[in-house]
């Protein structure tokens, strides 16, 4: 009886232990525009929700503190369970894993990637500028 | 002379950045004894210092603010230059990198590492108990 009751007990402490929900999304976006990560947790409690840079350990933010003097970077947080983390105007710097990680012991941690992609441009020089042909004669335009 | 006040402007700005006076030094304790990292950094300013694990990335703390829920951690400072990170009753998972993280763009880190030593021990069932002998008689005693 005594141990079913501290069985309950634990499991109610388990319970209470913060976790993540879904995924960390992995991000796309061109060069200069604007990305977003989402962590999804519950049972949030009195933890924190930290942010960092997976390959450099650079803290991002804590909670609702941006730590970084980072200026394109910030944090917002839609209710307790939705902790989000904003990168304006993304540099090819940016590209790699970013962390999302619960205070707990043992740390609990997601990691979602960003890559930066360049699109394609024209190659001005290289490319045919406005031709003049006598009609029914051959034109040859290059596009590169 | 436009030139010349520029770049004594940003020489300023540049003996205003943070950063690391010495190198954090390596700790070895005894399992159960207590370590102490020391970070001495100068021009602090408006930066801070965060504390993580290398391997695992887990943020011990930030500035006077102990961030993840291990109670064996803390964190203390002498001054703006002097920042300690304290961990009491060190265990085998102990053992590795912890970063000294200041927050500037682009971050700056140094590392020190913690090993965390297993004092020998008589292995008491393999260890010669009392023994008596004769006067004038050969004796073989065995410690391991």
């Amino acid at each position: 009886m005594i141990l079913f009751v501290i069985l309950n007990i634990l499991k109610e402490i388990a319970a209470f232990q913060p976790e993540f929900v879904e995924s960390i999304s992995n991000v796309s976006v061109p060069v200069g525009r604007d990305a977003t990560f989402t962590c999804h947790v519950r049972h949030l409690g009195g933890y924190r929700v930290g942010w960092l840079k997976a390959d450099t350990k650079a803290i991002q933010a804590i909670h609702e503190n941006v730590i970084t003097h980072n200026s394109r970077v910030t944090v917002s947080h839609l209710d307790q369970n939705t902790w989000n983390l904003h990168i304006r105007a993304v540099t090819e710097e940016d590209r790699g894993g970013y962390m999302c990680q619960l205070n707990t012991d043992p740390m609990k941690s997601q990691i979602g990637y960003l890559d930066v992609v360049i699109p394609p441009d024209f190659v001005t020089e290289d490319t045919s500028s406005d031709v003049i042909v006598p009609e029914g004669s051959a034109v040859r335009l290059t596009c590169r």
